[in-house]
């Protein structure tokens, strides 16, 4: 069986092609500035690097052009569309859905009706899914919510202490994201770490890109995570700021005469690292000006340590949420890479028993233990494969329609 | 030496006029609804109570009713108000300044800067100063401040991650309130403890009533603390919403064509345990609900539950800031009288080596240690003495003039 993963941006489709019999990436790329006159992919396959320049004007033109690449005379990977047996949309919103789900009219309908709540990345995905069903229209259709692992925490916790009205009227609560990277890792951790997932075990979980989200995993099962009602919530990003006082909100809006859309802007694009720094929202740059030990080494610094503070307070936040912890996993582009963000970390956890490895520490993008034989807490890095979730939802969703 | 204590809000003005010689209170009083035509001042001596009403039209002719109580032919306390050496003032936001001051033209200068960041409090501040300058004119006067105590956090923790221009232009970061509340339960726990404070001792001070926010002591310092830019931050409390997904203030106004000054009222006075319960925002009528069983005992008790779990995940957050915990102490009026919500917070505390001693918990307003012998962590209930503390700064202040 080979599935096609598809993850939709506003202007971007990232896409996968695996081969289920082996999980094998058979080919994967990536649309980009989709709408605009200078729009291209980036296709991929057998570390090959194929480059195409074509505007296109939405998803579903993308989306053709990426079929075409499956099947190219040069560098195709099948013989023909009927090879895909399935497709895996990845959803940021899926509200309350708790699971994957095949693609269905009232599925494309509960996904419209979560527009209001993320405006900018559901409409892409449900382009997307319009376009695979006039391209494709006899391949089944799988989507996997971000959303849908974080469903099973507690309603005193998804609660916001807000009006009640707002959660009966708009649906504002905690739903939290990157719930396919969580249950990912946990599950994986859980193997590597020889237990039973669901025999009390309890690891947070750290997502830690550009957007970051961390999760705690007790059971197998999410009892808190640090997104709340958007992806801006929790800890502080590359450019988003995480939780405020409420009153920063109101009292900057009063002061620069922002309207909300203008507010929301600026804390999702313009804060975090980026904010602090006024230089970068990558960590790598805030990295290289540390050291070099240029102009803006101070403010790099400064910034690097009110984030992995944040971010040390968060995981003891999630700690709480399963009175105690057993494993701390990083994931992500930072939690993979991050080696002074994690020992930054985990020098703040130490009186909780972490207790760090620091050569085995130095690993990036690689599956490693990083804690000492003594230490009460194991702290890992596992790579995650939301992908691969993904496509491992489809085939199953798929395979039980037979 | 005699000390009037003055607590002045937008539209009240609480007072204690006390003995040095032994700390005690010779007379106290709330003159409330100054401004309007129902103004009343409630007087205390010795346990009686003397109620009078009598329209005052701001601070100033509030202030000359109470002088004139202190030396009332049939219960005054003092025979001249030359008694009254020194007046102690609590201000609620000091900005940066770093310790309690004698009252000079430069620091009412410095109160009227300051009136953007904190429009309600520092007004009526200025305007009882101003007429004790008037009714009392030879005698010294001190400011005591509410954020002062918080000016040890260092600048990686009292930044927010948002354009770092914000707080060039207005000052926005973390300033920490209840900060003479902080000061006295922690240096008063110290000795309860037989800790030297300033020899490593860690401190998670709780100061929760109607406003609430924790406070992280180390070594006698604040390290950081749960309030921020304005006392709405932090934890849930009352009636307010404590910090927040920014994106849900945003997304709210949109909605409902909120403006920002509607929005903070709203996060202000209709959120927290009000919020969630829409019954009401003290913890006692909703103990009273649950007790009762009635039509609003579930929403109560969900909402106690989230109020109790955030308490406790940001006890978490202050522990990490001093990578350890020897003591937590709960003050303020729900603090020294709420002993379901202690249990409730501590209970989610086990792992960190908390044990509630639950006999010793029943207590209410009393100084009390509340863990058992063999918890690793004290827990400790110690009545708060604001005013108190406010007289001892005083004092010492205008007998250094000497």
């Amino acid at each position: 069986m080979k599935v096609l993963v598809i993850n939709s941006g506003s202007s971007s489709m990232k896409y996968q092609l695996i081969d289920m019999e082996d999980e094998k990436v058979l080919a994967k790329g990536n649309y980009e500035r989709i709408g605009s006159d200078n729009s291209f992919v980036t296709h991929k396959v057998n570390g090959e690097k194929y480059k195409t320049e074509k505007a296109v004007v939405n998803h579903k033109e993308a989306l053709d052009v990426v079929l075409k690449e499956f099947t190219n005379s040069e560098y195709g990977v099948i013989s023909d569309l009927s090879e895909i047996t399935a497709v895996g949309h990845r959803v940021v919103h899926g509200g309350t859905m708790t699971e994957s789900m095949l693609v269905t009219d009232e599925v494309v309908e509960n996904l419209r009706e979560l527009i209001p709540l993320d405006p900018l990345h559901n409409p892409a995905a449900i382009s997307v899914i319009e376009a695979c069903q006039e391209l494709m229209p006899n391949t089944p259709m799988v989507t996997v919510y971000d959303t849908s692992f974080h469903q099973t925490i507690p309603e005193s916790r998804y609660l916001y202490p807000i009006p009640y009205k707002f959660y009966e009227k708009y649906g504002v609560r905690k739903y939290g994201f990157h719930g396919t990277s969580h249950r990912y890792v946990s599950k994986r951790a859980a193997e590597l770490m020889g237990r039973d997932p669901e025999k009390g075990l309890k690891l947070v979980t750290c997502h830690i890109g550009q957007g970051a989200s961390l999760c705690a995993v007790e059971n197998g099962k999410a009892v808190d995570t640090t997104m709340g009602f958007t992806p801006l919530a929790g800890i502080a990003m590359g450019t988003r700021s995480g939780d405020l006082d409420p009153s920063v909100v109101t009292f900057l809006m009063e002061k620069e005469k922002l309207t909300p859309e203008q507010m929301d802007t600026m804390l999702n694009k313009e804060s975090g690292l980026l904010g602090i720094t006024e230089l970068s929202g990558d960590n790598r740059d805030l990295w290289t000006s540390i050291e070099n030990d240029d102009d803006n080494a101070e403010r790099a610094k400064l910034a690097m340590e009110s984030y992995t503070y944040i971010i040390a307070q968060y995981i003891a936040k999630m700690v709480v949420a399963m009175n105690g912890v057993d494993g701390i996993i990083f994931t992500g582009g930072v939690g993979e890479r991050g080696c002074e963000e994690r020992e930054m970390i985990c020098d703040y956890l130490k009186w909780m028993g972490v207790e760090l490895d620091l050569e085995a520490n130095k690993v990036k993008a690689e599956e490693q233990k990083l804690s000492t034989a003594d230490s009460k807490v194991e702290v890992w890095t596992i790579p995650t494969e939301e992908e691969l979730m993904i496509a491992r939802d489809t085939k199953q969703i798929v395979e039980n329609l037979k």
